[in-house]
């Protein structure tokens, strides 16, 4: 089965591209992952088949505004969910 | 990054558990994927970080039997959208 959904690498770029804006609580990769999958529940998901069509998908994304905006927000508010009560071994032992 | 969308296996098992009823025109690797994307569309994503946690949220799905049937109505549609315009290699051939 090789069937990607191309918002996974769309939410990838923007928190990375943004991860310093986000002021994050922790960074780590399964604080990071958390943020990627509750942001991920929250758009529609985009499968393709062929893998090649991922950069003109993605490419899609960038060029509309209104699209990249909203997928801002909604990385935004999962980043601050995650901040809030971060689920990662370095906060197990803190808690 | 490690996320998952466990309705990936969700579908994935519904395909394989009805494909004999769903009279596929094809049965490709591509024309199975085709349909796995574009049920895949349809549905709410169920993106989880643990993998560990895959089995309990498939057997869930499995249990809420309204969900089950939404989720095999959705899987008929894609399987027909597929057999009526196949886009493998098999059909370019003979179109």
């Amino acid at each position: 089965m090789s069937v990607y959904n191309v918002m996974e690498e769309v939410i990838s770029d923007v928190l990375h591209q943004y991860e310093k804006e986000l002021h994050l609580t922790c960074d780590c990769d399964r604080c990071k992952d958390d943020i990627m999958a509750i942001a991920l529940n929250e758009v529609k998901p985009q499968y393709i088949v062929n893998e090649m069509h991922k950069p003109y998908i993605r490419a899609g994304h960038v060029a509309d505004r209104q699209g990249a905006t909203n997928i801002l927000s909604t990385v935004v508010k999962a980043a601050r969910v995650v901040s809030e009560s971060p689920r990662c071994d370095n906060y197990k032992k803190t808690t």
